[in-house]
């Protein structure tokens, strides 16, 4: 595996549970290690807390990553915690500045696929504009874990401009998503399950925060909600809203983008793309004469959204969909998972 | 098991895989479980992150606890994640305010224990005078975890008088340590080994930040730095300090506190209650000058403190300690672990 550093050389391929003990052994798998591959995404501390520079109100959110397998087309365990965490705060509405970092390490981890972990998350925060100012090492033994689990905390700034909220979500604003979806859940499962397609399905996984910066200084308040559906996906995460407005969510299906590869796999599978994890996507609620104005400034950044639906005063708390057929089909959120363990 | 507040009742008795998927049972989890136990311990929040009122500098840190077995005398894993990183932000010289808290939870375990564990966690943020404000679950699949693994990440404000780091302990402090020592660790271990005392060894499991904070009121800057012993001991945090300050540390032996009890379990197992873990003590390194009255105000805070040693000019980054028959021992940091999991 190809480190974006020089990979370190220590004498020890798998870690142990010495490793977690808070001795020798940690320091250095840290000292020599860890903070080598961080290098200037790490601010320096010598206490077991950091001292973080912050304005009156902040946004902060937490995630554990246990997605399995640790690498994917498209990310790693590594980035994924990263970009996961940068995305929660942003759509908060915030700029993330700043993310804790802890491993809990399954014993016999081979250290090459750690250095390559800890790399991703280097990489992933130089793009995201984000430091580690913290962080915390385990190791369980063998069977008590699962390779690696990854939790990052973020702190951020509530952007100047923004003021984003469900309860702003009103009745007529469009709901527009910026990317087609289900890359990131089809590219674990299709790793998982040994699919082969004609072109490999990648994960989206990615850092929104400098995208959701550039549309709230462009449209202010006037951008009610950002939200990106990650577990359970765009039909879960509309049912949350749905619940929380009071109000109803029309959804139109051949509006909602999915790539040809990602149907079909989806279909071999026997899942529901709108139930499938993303992890580099959005969504935007606005009001509807703006809804134009906004895709052409998310077309300009990069992205290729559509405009997917618009909440109602009709059907409260539920998602309705428009079928090609003509028909209308009930999108509630499901009990369980599709699939478990993907992020 | 005695709940500080109605159980929940709810029609599963084991957590599984569907608990983590985001969908509803998820959301049935937390809303009519996790939410209600915890009460007014949470702050509400209808995001996936969360807005905290912060002032300028802000300390943080962050920890994932896997301590097994996750009940044990003195406490459980819930308390223990709650006290071990308000410690670490009191341990900054800081005032902790708010946790972000993450459950990794393993199919199958018992919807009985998660209960008694978030009940710990609210009752131990009561005491400690910290909120939640924000989370996350995740469950992996049997055999991928052990039982429950949590992370919290805290932040709290600085106490304005407060001046502490490393860089400023100097040649000549005290040493003093605010209670008996291992307690913990043999907690852990006794009921690991099942091991039977006249009087049962309890963990020191507790929230240390009211009493940081009376003693940064009391002494301000004279306060060059406080540190609790947690994984690793006294003997490691010794090790740290001294390699950080380029000083030595001479330690007394027979002024270290160890409960007969907990000397007894040490010596039972063939270890040193020097690199015992701790959660509920911590050291202050003052100028020696100041050291009987910092003792004095900490008995009056319900401590039973001792000067166990001093950080001299000779054997720089040597911690030595005078041995009851008149010799001297370097008391070096052990390279793993003489307990794994124990927080």
């Amino acid at each position: 595996m190809q480190l974006s550093c020089p990979t370190p050389k220590l004498d020890f391929d798998v870690v142990t549970l010495g490793h977690g003990s808070g001795g020798l052994l940690t320091h250095r798998l840290l000292n020599q290690g860890v903070f080598e591959i961080l290098g200037d995404v790490l601010v320096n501390s010598e206490h077991d807390g950091a001292c973080i520079a912050t304005d009156e109100k902040m946004a902060m959110s937490t995630d554990s990553f246990i997605v399995s397998p640790i690498f994917f087309p498209g990310g790693s365990i590594g980035d994924l915690a990263v970009n996961g965490t940068v995305n929660d705060v942003a759509m908060c509405g915030a700029k993330p500045l700043y993310l804790t970092l802890s491993l809990i390490i399954e014993e016999g981890l081979a250290v090459s696929e750690l250095w390559k972990i800890v790399d991703d998350i280097a990489i992933a925060c130089r793009k995201a504009g984000v430091k580690i100012v913290t962080g915390d090492t385990k190791v369980v033994d063998r069977g008590s874990g699962d390779k690696i689990f990854i939790n990052t905390t973020g702190v951020g700034s509530y952007l100047p401009k923004a003021s984003i909220s469900p309860s702003r979500v009103s009745k007529g604003d469009a709901i527009i998503l910026t990317d087609s979806i289900a890359n990131h859940g089809m590219a674990i499962m299709s790793k998982r399950e040994g699919l082969a397609f004609e072109s490999e399905i990648k994960s989206d996984s990615r850092a929104l925060n400098h995208s959701v910066e550039s549309l709230i200084n462009a449209f202010a308040d006037q951008i009610h909600l950002v939200t990106d559906p990650t577990r359970g996906g765009v039909a879960t995460v509309l049912n949350e809203i749905a619940s929380k407005t009071n109000l109803g969510v029309e959804l139109t299906h051949e509006k909602v983008p999915v790539e040809d590869q990602v149907a079909g796999a989806c279909e071999l599978l026997g899942l529901d793309p709108l139930y499938v994890a993303n992890e580099g996507v959005y969504l935007i609620f606005c009001p509807d004469q703006l809804a134009e104005e906004v895709q052409e400034n998310l077309k300009a950044l990069g992205h290729r959204p559509a405009m997917i639906g618009k909440m109602v005063e009709e059907h409260p708390k539920q998602v309705i969909m428009d079928t090609p057929m003509g028909g209308k089909r009930v999108i509630s959120m499901l009990p369980g998972s599709q699939l478990p363990r993907i992020c």
